[in-house]
This record gives C-alpha cells, structure tokens and sequence, in this order.
C-alpha cells in the first residue's frame, strides 16, 4: 500500500470497487455492532461485585453517623476521603452528593445562572447572552446541558495539550458575557488528550484575564484514575493552581466513580473553594435531606486506599481492546494517509479524524452494514462539526471479538468514502 | 383538676409555682431530648436489614436490563411496579428516579416556572408574581423550596378533611397568579390529617376552576402506607379523579420510600399525565445518564408485593410511641382544656395548638430544660404562625423512654406557659 495521493486513478477505481464488494458481503452477514457507547463492559463491572455485601450489617461511618438515616449533606467523611484520593484535592473541599457527576454540573451551572456561585449579586443571568467555551471536539452532554440552560457555546479547538490557549484567551478578554469554559483535563472525551502543566496553569490564570467577574472553569476530571498504566499520569493540580493566583473562588471539580465501580450506581463528587461549596450545600439542601450514604459507606469501604490497584484491573480489560483498535487503524489507515486518529494512554475514546466532509457519509456508510457509532458531528455543539470530519470511537462495552469486527467495517468505510472523494475531486 | 377557665387565681398560682419547681429539677438533670426529627427510629431501619444481601450477584432486572450500567432514565421495571403499589397508579404513569422525593419537587417546580409542564408557551415565569397555595400547619420544606425558587405563598387553612375549599376556590378563580398547590394528602404533615373523598374530588377539580391555565396540583404521598392499622386506610385516587374531570395534566405526584426502607438510601417517584411525564423525564435526561438502578432491584426486591407486610412492622414500633403521646397531653392537658392536638392513625407526626400567643414561649421553655422541639412557626411559610400555637411533635426517632420523658417536659412547659397567660390576662 502506498499514500492515496500518489495512487493512481484506476488503481483507486479498482480498490473502491474491492471494498464495494466487501461491504456488500458484510451486509448479507445482517451485522449488528456498537461503537458507540462509553459504557463499562460487564468484566469491567464484575470488579466490584465485592462492594454489594461490604455493608454486612454495619451501617456506621467512621463519625458514628448512621448512614440509613437523613442527614450529612457533604457526604459522609469517608466518601469525601475517597473523593480526595480521586481528585487530589483536600476532603474538606468536597461534596460527596448523588450518582452523577452531570446533575452536580447542572446544579452549579444553574446556580451560576439563577444566583451566582458567590452569595453576592454576581450570577450569569445578568448577562442576557451569557456563553460558554467549548474545546472541541468534546463531550455532547456538555453541550446539551449548556444548551438547555441558554448558554451559547464557542468552540475552542482541542490540541494535544489541552484546550488552544489563544483562542480562549481571545475569547474571554473583551467579552464580558463569555463565562465559563468546560474542561474534560484528563484523556478527555473524545481525543483522549491530557492537559499540560501549562495549560492548566493558564486555566488557572483565567479569571484573571477574563472580562467577565463571575468566569467559572467547570472542570469535569471524569477520568482522574482511569488509565492503562499505573501509578497514573500525573495531572497539574487545578485547585493548588488557583489558590496560588488567588482565583479559586472560581473553579469548580467533578468527579464520579461511573466507571470505577458502576455506571448509575456509584457516587458523585464535586470540589470547590470553601465560600463556593458552601453555595451549592445551600443549593442542594432545598432539594435534599442527605445523599444515599449506604451507598456511600459501600463505596469508601470497597475503594478506599486500594483506588488506583481497582483501575489497574480495568486497565487490564481496556488495553487490549484500544491496542485493537490501534492496530486497525494503523494496519487498515496508516499507509494510505487518509486519517488521522489518537492513541490515548487512558479513558474511553478513540478520536478519528477522516479528511474533511467525510464523517456523514462514512457514518451513513457504517449504518447500511448494521454498525452503529456515534453521530458524527456529535462531538461538537449544536452537532454541527464545521468540517465533517470527527468520529468518536467507544471500544470499551464491545467484546474484542465484536469490536475487531466493527472496527474492520469502520476502516472499509473511512477507505471507500475517501476513495470516492479523491475520484470525485481528481473528476 | 378542672378546666383552667374555672379555676381560682390562687389556685393557678400555686399550680404554676409548682410547675416552676418542677423545671428547676428537670434543669439539673441536664437532659438532652429530641422531638424534632421526622426520622425513622433505628428500629424501623434494621427492618429492611434484609435488602442488603438481596442482590446476591444477579443485577438483570426483569426486562434484562444490567442495573449496573447506564440508562433506564425512567427505572427499571420492577422499581416502577413498586411505585405503583405505593402510589396506588399504574407503572406507566411514574417515573423512579434518585433518592428524593423532595429533589423531584423541586424539579418539578422549577421546571414548571422555567419551561412549563406541558411543551408549550405556559410557563409560570410568565407571571412575574406567580404564587403558590400552601395548607398549613404544613410541611417546613414545601415552604423553603417555594422560597427558594420566587414562589409567593399563601395560606390556606387545613382542616380535618383537607385544605379549607372555600379558600382555596376564592383564592384561584380571579387570580391568574396563583399557579399550585402543594397537598400532603395522606397522614399530613404535621396535623396528620388525611383528605376526604370530597376534597380529593375537588382538587381534581380546581384547575378547572383556576383563573391560570398552567395551575398544577402538587401532591406529596409521603406517608401513602404509614398507617398504624392495615390494609391501609383508603384515599380517594387523584389520577383517576383528574382523568374524569379533564384535569390530569395539571396533577404531579410524588412519594418515596424514604420512610419505608432507608431515610437516605431509598427510591423516589413521580407520577403524572404521559405528556407531563415525557417533560419531566427530558429535564431529568439533561443531567442524569440514569437513576441508581442497583439500589432500585434492591428495593423492589425486597417490598415488591409485600409492601403493606413490611409497613405493619414499622406500626407495631409507631403505635406504642403515638399511643404514649396521646396519653401524656390526654392526662396532663385534657382536663385543663388549655390546648388541642391531632389523633392521627399514620404518618410522623402530632400537631399540637396552643392557646394563642404561646407557641414561642412553650419552645423557650422546654429548650431551658434540654428538650428540643421543632421551633415554633417552622409549620408556616416565613416561620410565621400568624396565632403563636402551633408546635409540631415528632415521636419517631426518641426511644419510648426518651418520649415519655420528652412529653413530660413538654406538657408542663405547655401548662406553665398557659397558667401563666392565664394569670396575666386576670390581671
């Protein structure tokens, strides 16, 4: 194989119509796979079936409090230690609330709106056209959530080091109604990428910089432990960041343990500065009497100081399904020049980039073989990917034997619309 | 004793001196009673020890459904069945959904201020000074959460077979601006009063009779099977009621179990109209991938078809506890005539009225001596009893040692107050 742009006319021709025929074999074989979900697979889940008889009728946490009953709006000292060790920041600066990491950024992101994360008159309403950044391509949720809410979103582009630090800091320095900016700092969804040390210290900084008194980072570490080697990849400290510039009071951490232990049955955390976490208590406590602490208490006895040694386990079942997809790409891609794809070190996605105006038609393409990804343009707000070109690859729930063959359709498909593409434009 | 009304001063006199002496002794004893919390005694929790081990490492649902992984928005099956057992609808009309009824209240309310319940323009936003009904003595977090969210409040006298109609028809049927009421239709809180058929049927009624067209009936089943007798006393079906009269987009049910398993750890539910459902459950989507579906199997488990079973367990610790309050305010208060208060056969709580003007003055009493009771006026929106009398008696949580104790201090801070009002009115 050779680069497709040195390949000649007739040579394309006949390749395009080879995986024509083999498109329309795998058609026959009335397929049925899913690249498209970030969901754990059931091994991944059978690794916390300890955790369901850890309670074994003792329902004490370790300040006594019976956790069947209301109360402890922060969570039970145990879950916030938890917490702790997942998102590196201290136990006293989180809340341990809910099983979901998205309803606390909903929360705050409301508060934020309605009353401001500050007890003072500073909230986001006051700005009629408030908006939010966006680094693409990124997490559809994100973009739903930040739709409904009435927030604008403005795309930020994603290098391999984080968010395009220019760009946001164009965007945010004369425009007082640019508020916040989402942040997935670790392997984020979908490309994978880490943030460096410089730029979480430049996310830091932010405020400062930002038109806007009341600028918030929403940063969403959803995949603070979840990579395919330990000890994990250190990431720069946000919270550490922000009290050395004195900006703290506007930052604001999530994390879950979704894809630790179960994917709607585990707990929700979320960090912040004292005056801030006191807000969102003060927020939560009119609609809560107290989170599920059982389940608390479940968590913090089953994970607590072994967090990392359960994450090996995962990574154990996740790297060879990402090493699959690697080589599939590389082996089916690589030659030709045709895409361009990431190969994270940890999280759930695989970014692949086809040539622009590609990803519809390959994702058309995939839906007449029975293959299902994620909609292409849904890494990017609106589901509008200006340049058609992002496919969001989720390897984790398939089996290796179903993902080898999904990604197998997938690479027929980026090859057979770029072959078409390239005899269209040679015309 | 007599009626205080027809006793000598003198006599008062030197009953209230004892009284007095009474406390002082009661003071050095330095006791620390509690009979502010509507929490289950530990009792009533080691009830449901059993649903801990219940899942035993089989977490398909009956549709097949992994629990343990994402989706299911509106619960699994089976959770929806229980929820129908409780709330007395079909599983079709409820959603199951987090561990707090509460959290679904005020989800509902703001959805309903924000966006409307219905997919159309009517939204209470709308109106600048939407307000809301609000039965009292009632529950102090309906109030807290009107608040919170804008609501004005306006009181509406409940009697023993619900809220005042007469009120609450002169209060809907010229002013668009009322947009709710919230209703505790079974076992309220704090009178423990249950509605009649009647007032069930007219409050099916009453957005039919509303001057707004985006009234919505909230009714909070919190305590559907707390009865002390079972089967359990019935309550005129509001669904059906609101269906017969055209008005079942306006209704939105809740209930949970926080009351039935674990104060903290239990399931929550909605109930409504499919249209109001499909609005609630897109809000929901934004910020949830999924309830706790583990915690659901668990519960519906465990109480599925055996829920009133389960809940005459929880009567046979409750009855002796309001059996002892009856008796302690009947010997110490009756004779005297100087207050009234509820008999409920179910839920939390015992209402008990003052003499005008004394609420306050019997709290301050019985804190001097260490007896903590729900502060006065916490029953009233703004924590305004606008007559000072009514003081609402918990007696769940206490040990019946630690009641009968608690009642003591409080029937002589009742009676001290009353004497001493009494003397004063004398002149």
């Amino acid at each position: 194989m050779t680069k497709l742009s040195e390949m000649k006319a007739a040579a394309i021709t006949s390749m395009a119509q080879a995986l024509e025929r083999e498109l329309e074999l795998q058609k026959s074989n009335r397929l049925s796979l899913d690249l498209t979900r970030g969901k754990p697979a059931v091994e991944q889940l059978d690794l916390s079936a300890p955790m369901d008889s850890i309670i074994n009728g003792d329902y004490r946490a370790s300040d006594g409090t019976d956790t069947r009953n209301y109360g402890q709006l922060r969570g039970i000292p145990e879950a916030r230690r938890l917490g702790a060790e997942l998102m590196e920041v201290a136990a006293d600066d989180i809340i341990c609330w809910g099983n979901s990491s998205l309803a606390l950024m909903y929360l705050t992101a409301e508060l934020a709106i309605e009353r401001g994360l500050w007890g003072d008159s500073r909230a986001w309403k006051n700005t009629p056209d408030a908006k939010v950044l966006t680094p693409v391509p990124g997490y559809d949720r994100h973009f739903t959530l930040s739709d409904r809410l009435g927030l604008e979103m403005i795309n930020i582009d994603l290098n391999n080091e984080g968010p395009d630090l220019g760009q946001i800091e164009a965007a945010v320095k004369n425009d007082p109604s640019v508020k916040a900016i989402w942040c997935v700092p670790k392997f984020s969804n979908p490309t994978g990428c880490s943030y460096s040390d410089a730029t979480v210290e430049a996310l830091a900084q932010l405020p400062k910089l930002a038109a806007a008194d009341d600028f918030v980072v929403l940063w969403d570490n959803a995949y603070a432990v979840h990579d395919f080697q330990f000890p994990r990849a250190p990431l720069r400290n946000l919270l550490d960041a922000a009290r050395a510039a004195g900006t703290e009071d506007h930052m604001v951490l999530f994390a879950s343990t979704s894809k630790i232990t179960y994917a709607s049955g585990g707990l929700a955390f979320v960090a912040a500065s004292p005056g801030v976490l006191k807000e969102i208590e003060t927020r939560i406590g009119v609609a809560s009497v107290g989170p599920d602490k059982v389940n608390q208490l479940r968590h913090a006895r089953f994970l607590g100081g072994r967090l990392e040694q359960h994450m090996a386990l995962h990574a154990q079942l996740m790297r060879p399904k990402f090493d699959l997809v690697e080589k599939v790409l590389q082996d089916e891609l690589g030659e030709l020049d045709i895409a361009n794809w990431t190969t994270p070190s940890g999280g759930y996605f695989v970014s692949l980039d086809t040539r622009p105006g590609l990803a519809k038609a390959v994702g058309e393409l995939a839906g007449e073989v029975g293959l299902a990804i994620t909609p292409p343009g849904a890494t990017f707000p609106y589901g509008r990917d200006p340049e058609d070109r992002n496919l969001r690859i989720a390897p984790s729930f398939a089996s290796l034997e179903d993902l080898k063959a999904a990604m197998q359709i997938l690479v027929i498909c980026v090859k057979l619309a770029t072959l078409r593409d390239e005899l269209q434009h040679r015309g």
